[in-house]
C-alpha cells in the first residue's frame, strides 16, 4: 500500500525545449515536499497557500535560486490523481527542467513511473480502467474521430453501460443464491425461463457491444490496407489522393514506385495505415524486383486491398494475373478503376464480376475518392453508431473481457435450456461477471493493470 | 500599434507528446477569445471567473468538446506579458494540442511569433533586453553555471548596473546642456576638472563591465578546445575523462579515433566545446588522413588546445613537430603529460620551455583532471565574479555596445584633455547615452529587438 502513497513526480510536458514546462508532484506528502523547493513570493509556506491558486515564487535547487515558476495546489480528491497534487510550471530549458525535478527527489518524491499518475486516478477511483485506456487513446489520437470517441469513452460512456450490464447480472444472481441460501425465507423467486430470458437479454447486450468493436478498432487501431496494380496504373498518385498531399513520387515512367511507402491517414471516420506498394510485374531490375516481392507480401497481409487497374486501356495480362492473385487475398478487395477522365477501354464486366466493389475514379480529377471513402466506411465501420454518444468497445483487452463474458452467458443459456438446475446456471453466470468486472477494472489483477499502464507516458 | 495589441496564441510547451500541454493566450481580448473555447465546470462563462484560479472545463472545438483541462487568468500586468493572459493546460498529445490551438484561433487568436511573448513583456516594460536575452540563455542552458548567471541576469543585476551608468551619465549631460542654454540661470556648473573626473569614472566602471564578458563568453558560449596530439598518447582518454562518461571508443591501436568528436561539456565555471582529433602522424590509410587534416584544422581555429604527450615514452618525432607546430597557434595551449601512472621518460624540461602550461595528468587513474580544470576556468574566467551577484555581459551584443558606449566615452576624454569645450564632449557623451541605451533596450531600433526574439522559441 505504502508504494501507493510516496510521493511522485514527473515532467509532465514533452521532453525537449520549450517556453515552460510542467512538472506535477502526487501523493500525501506533496505539499510539504514542494514547498521544500518552491518559496511563494507572499513569503507564506506553500503548505499554507489557498488550493487550486497560481503562486508565484522562486523554485530552489540546494538552496539556490535555479528559476521563477507558478505553483498550484491541487488537494485530494479534487485533483487527476485524487491524491493531493502540486503542478510546477517552470522555463522549459532542458537542464533547468532536469534540475527542478531533481530537486524534488532531493526533497523526498520519488520518480514517477510510465502513466502512473493515471494509475493513481484508477485506484482512487477517479476512472475505471477503460477511461484510463481513453486517455492513452486521447494522447495518441491521429484522427478527429479517435478524439471524438477518445473524449466521450473518458468521460464513461462505455463505462457506464457496462456498470449497467454487471449491476444487473449481479443483482440477478445474489437473488438467487439468497434464495437458495434461505430457502425458508420470503424472497421473490427468478424461475427458470425468467432467468433464461434476463441472460438472453444480456447475452443480447454484449453481442451487440462486441459488433461495437468493428468500428472502434478502424477508428483507433485503423485498418490495414495496400494499394495494388500492375505498372503505370495510377496507384502513387491515389496514394497521395487519400492522404491529400504529395507523399510519394508520380511520374509517367512504368516502376518509379519501389520501396513501400507507407502513412497512416484519417480517412471520413476510419485510419487508414495505407502502403503504396510497386507496381507488380515481371522484371529483372534487382531493385524493383525486391519492390514487387514486398508488395505481393504486403497483399497477403492486408485487411483491405484497393487494386488499381487502367481504364483506358484494355485489362493486360498483368491485371488478369493480378486478378487471379486477388481472387485468393483474405481482406477485402475493392477494385479501383483508374483514369475516368479517359474514355473507358477496359472490360469492366470481368472485374464486376470477380469482385464485390467496384468504383471508377480518375486521381487525375479526384474524381470517386469520396465514392472510395463511403465504400471503405461501410464496409468497417457501423454507420450507426455514433462516436460521441455511443459505448464503443476500441481494443483487443476490451474484446476479450466482453467475448469471455459472452461465452460465459451462453454457456449460462445452455445449461437453462437443457433443464439443469438454476445454480448450475449460476456458476457460469459468476463466470461472466468476472469478465465484466475486468473490463472496467472492478477486479482485475495487478498484471493487467500494469500492462495498461506501462503503455503511457512518464509524467501522465 | 494595433500589433502589440491583437491577442496571440501558441503552444508553450515543448513540441511532441507527452502527458499535458499548455497553451497560451495573449492580449487584450484572450479572456473573450478563450471563453468561446473553454466551458468552466461551474458553468460560469470564464469572462466572469476569477484570475490566478485554476479553473476546470470542457476545451470546445467547433462546438464539440473534444479534451477537458484546467484554464487560469493572469489579469494585465500582473502576468508574464503585461497583458490578459489565459493559460490553457490540455492533454498532451500532438492532434489534440493541434486542435485546441486551431480552436483559439477559429475564435480570434492569431498565432504567436517565435519570442512573441517576451517580447511583449519588454515592450510592457516587464523586462528590459538583456532581461529578455537571460530568459533566452536560461531554456538554452546546459550547465549549472549558466542557469545561476541567467537566473541573476533575469533579475536584473545587469540591469541595474547599466541603468545607474545611464542615469548618472544622463543626470551629468542634462546639467550642462541646461547651464549651455541657460547661462543666467543660477546652475551649479560643471567645470571641464570635474567633467573629466565624472568621464573617467564612467570609462572605468564600462571597463570594468567590458572585461566581465571573458567570463560571461566562457560561462555562456563556451571555448572552442581541441585536443590534440600524435596517435596513443590517451586523447580520447581524455575527451572521456573530461566528459565524465565514455563517448570516444577507446583502445590500445594507434588510429582509433578518425572521426571528429565533439561535445558540450560543463567543465567547472565553463563550457567547453570539445573536440577529439585523430592522432597526427604520416599515415597513407585514406580515412585516417581525412582525419588527421580535420585535427590540424581544428588546431588552427581553436581558443584552447589540449596538446597530448605520453609521459611514459621519449617524445618522438611525430611529437616535436607538434610542439613546433603548436607554436604558431592563436589558441591557449596547455601541454598535458598523460600517463603519469607510469615512469616519467619524457623530457619535460623541452615542454616546460616551450608551454605557459603543463600539467602531469594520468586518465587512467583519473588524476590530474582537476588541476586542468583549475588552470582552464583561471585563463578564461575571472575567479573573483559571482554569477549569482555580479554584473557579466553575456553576448556579443551587449559587448558590442559597452565598446561603443567606451569608445565615445574615451572620446569624450581627450576632447577634454585637449582643452576644447565642454559642449564638443557632450556630443561624445551622447554617443555613449545612445549606445547604453541600446544595450537595456530603452532606446533601440526594431531590428535588434526583432533579431533577438526571433532566436527564442514559438510559444516563449
Amino acid at each position: 500500500m505504502k508504494e501507493f502513497t510516496a510521493t511522485i513526480a514527473a515532467i509532465s510536458t514533452p521532453p525537449g525545449k520549450g517556453g515552460v514546462a510542467l512538472i506535477r508532484v502526487s501523493g500525501e506528502d506533496a505539499i510539504t515536499i514542494c514547498s521544500r523547493c518552491f518559496a511563494p513570493k507572499n513569503k507564506r509556506p506553500l503548505t499554507e497557500q489557498p488550493a487550486r491558486y497560481a503562486i508565484y515564487g522562486d523554485i530552489l535547487h540546494e538552496g539556490t535560486v535555479i528559476d521563477d515558476g507558478i505553483a498550484t495546489i491541487f488537494t485530494a480528491p479534487a485533483s487527476y490523481t485524487g491524491e493531493d497534487t502540486v503542478e510546477i510550471t517552470c522555463h522549459g530549458g532542458i537542464l533547468i527542467t532536469q534540475l527542478v525535478l531533481e530537486s524534488l527527489f532531493a526533497a523526498g518524491a520519488r520518480p514517477a513511473s510510465p502513466g502512473e499518475f493515471t494509475k493513481r486516478a484508477f485506484i482512487s477511483g477517479k476512472l475505471d480502467l477503460t477511461q484510463a485506456e481513453a486517455v492513452a487513446g486521447l494522447l495518441e489520437a491521429e484522427s478527429r474521430e479517435q478524439i471524438s470517441l477518445s473524449v466521450a469513452q473518458t468521460r464513461g460512456v462505455l463505462s457506464k453501460e457496462i456498470s449497467t450490464l454487471y449491476e444487473n447480472l449481479r443483482h440477478t444472481v445474489s437473488a438467487i443464491y439468497a434464495k437458495i441460501d434461505f430457502p425458508d425465507e420470503d424472497l421473490s423467486e427468478i424461475g427458470p425461463q425468467e432467468l433464461y430470458d434476463i441472460v438472453q437479454k444480456l447475452c443480447d447486450s454484449i453481442d451487440e457491444l462486441c459488433k461495437t468493436y468493428k468500428t472502434g478498432r478502424a477508428i483507433y487501431e485503423g485498418i490495414s490496407t495496400v494499394i495494388c496494380g500492375r505498372p503505370n496504373t495510377g496507384k502513387s498518385s491515389l496514394y497521395n489522393a487519400i492522404a491529400g498531399e504529395e507523399l510519394a513520387i508520380v511520374t509517367d515512367f512504368a516502376g518509379t514506385t519501389r520501396d513501400l511507402l507507407s502513412a497512416n491517414i484519417p480517412f471520413g471516420r476510419v485510419m487508414l495505415r495505407l502502403f503504396d506498394t510497386a507496381g507488380i510485374r515481371q522484371t529483372d531490375e534487382p531493385i524493383e524486383k525486391i519492390g514487387i516481392e514486398r508488395a505481393i507480401s504486403k497483399i497477403s497481409q492486408a485487411e483491405l486491398i484497393l487494386a488499381v487497374f487502367d481504364g483506358s486501356n484494355p485489362l493486360t495480362d498483368e491485371d488478369l494475373s493480378l486478378i487471379n492473385q486477388l481472387k485468393k487475398a483474405t481482406g477485402k478487395v475493392i477494385a479501383l478503376v483508374n483514369k475516368s477522365d479517359l474514355p473507358c477501354l477496359a472490360d469492366l464486366s470481368l472485374l464486376d464480376k470477380t469482385f464485390d466493389f467496384v468504383i471508377r475514379i480518375s486521381c487525375l480529377e479526384g474524381r470517386g475518392i469520396e465514392d472510395l471513402q463511403r465504400c471503405v466506411n461501410r464496409l468497417f465501420t457501423d454507420e450507426a453508431l455514433s462516436t460521441r454518444q455511443d459505448a464503443i468497445v476500441t481494443n483487443a483487452r476490451q474484446y476479450a473481457s466482453l467475448v469471455r463474458a459472452l461465452d460465459y452467458a451462453k454457456g449460462a443459456l445452455s445449461a437453462l435450456s437443457s433443464g439443469l438446475a438454476v445454480d448450475v446456471a449460476c456458476a457460469d453466470l459468476e463466470g461472466a461477471l468476472a469478465a465484466l468486472a475486468e473490463l472496467d477494472g472492478r477486479a482485475v489483477s495487478e498484471d493487467i493493470v500494469n500492462e495498461i499502464f506501462s503503455r503511457f507516458c512518464v509524467g501522465k
